[in-house]
């Protein structure tokens, strides 16, 4: 038993979170990373075979990235003679790199000239609008044939195929900047309260809301040793971004709830 | 005659930038780019000759960019079979992608042992002193054999590998930003001073200063077709950050006296 334990604290080593709390798979972790963002690397393959990395804008068909290039651009030419491609899109994070969270799609890239695929573009893309009908532009779709997730330290894998294309999104995902400021800025005391109640910092004096997905939220506590990570799931999954400020209602009120048992 | 000619004021297609003016040569700007961040996609071949971006913690050698990897990485995994590879560097710049400026540099990436890389590498990434001395983790130098520069729309090329090779990074770069902050903040008079004095934009009522490098700044004018970008030169180079505050109040001096003149 360690000192920290006696103490009724947790110890450096022992979680913050509790065992079976629910998170994103790492195949919903890529489609959102994949939907959150609109740039990232499109590495081709240039005449000597050496693999060639070039910034590009997409949007997502699907589970497939999906692109708007001249055939004055590099990669196009690369694409026209052999298709082999892959897009990586990375999390910007710049003071910790590591910590980034990143996906590589690979498979072929071909052109199309299925509408769904310009209208995704555009959607995503309006600035687009002024050079789509360029006759030196066209559409590339990058079929996923596989995909690599890394979530940070440690936490990184081969998705399968099929998990990857049958993954949604996190339907929170456009939501989630704006609720996590709401609560830190007007809720501190709610998010206390959740930490205190549903993870083992059961004395947490500052605690930040840092991330909020369709399975809960992440926290940042205070602790001895540092900053440390926490998480609380919700009771069950939500299906839109409108069933998050219910969700978030309720659990503070079951986390006062908790709290108020605890104290009598 | 256009009328804005007739009416002493630049057209809309007339830049405001005098013809002549400084600026770094794309082989520059591509070595600042590379000194100025640290992080980057890392493009490799994989076994079914598929090129596939990761991202990667860089830093600089001379005009080689050099990683510490696991042997575990997928990345790492590649480059042991295939050395041929290529690192993308983009400044973010999520909301107008196409204006980013970014680099690519290709060569073979192969294994090194040189004290110099890893003093390198830990000077630019003090963190990975944690794990550099594990026993997977090794250093690899991408031996730069080409470069792709990219500076926005319209400003880019494929850069003479002797160019690149001996193109140094702006000396202004680190300091850049706080100087850009501090004139616009506590010197927007004199940003106005010699914009009005060395650019087309004479009557300008509005403008801050966006860059500054060795040859000279870059600004942001108010006009009534919106904001302009208009450049001003330094009369000579400057060879340190050092140089830049008695360079910039010089030009200040410099524009007063001829704003004056030009009053009377």
């Amino acid at each position: 038993m360690t000192e920290a334990r006696e103490h009724g604290r947790p110890s450096r080593e022992t979680p913050l979170t509790f065992e079976g709390v629910p998170r994103s798979s790492h195949a919903e972790s890529s489609r959102t990373l994949m939907a959150r963002f609109r740039t990232g690397t499109l590495s081709t393959l240039n005449g000597e075979g050496f693999p060639h990395g070039s910034f590009v804008s997409y949007a997502m068909v699907g589970p497939d990235p999906v692109f708007l290039v001249s055939k004055l651009a590099t990669h196009t030419k690369h694409l026209d003679v052999d298709s082999r491609a892959s897009l990586m899109v990375a999390e910007p994070q710049e003071d910790r790199p590591l910590a980034s969270s990143r996906v590589t799609i690979i498979g072929p890239c071909e052109r199309t000239e299925d509408v769904e695929v310009r209208e995704a573009f555009l959607q995503r893309h309006p600035e687009a609008s002024y050079y789509v009908d360029f006759s030196d532009f066209g559409f590339f779709r990058l079929r996923s044939e596989s995909a690599r997730y890394i979530g940070g330290f440690g936490r990184m894998s081969w998705l399968t195929i099929e998990d990857y294309r049958s993954a949604e999104p996190d339907p929170l995902h456009e939501a989630e900047a704006g609720i996590v400021s709401h609560m830190n800025e007007d809720h501190a005391d709610a998010v206390l309260a959740i930490v205190r109640a549903f993870t083992r910092a059961t004395e947490a004096e500052v605690a930040y809301m840092v991330n909020v997905d369709r399975y809960g939220c992440d926290f940042s506590v205070e602790t001895s040793g540092g900053m440390r990570p926490a998480r609380v799931g919700f009771e069950k999954a939500l299906n839109s971004a409108d069933m998050a400020r219910a969700a978030v209602v309720a659990l503070t009120k079951k986390a006062r709830t908790k709290l108020a048992g605890a104290d009598d």
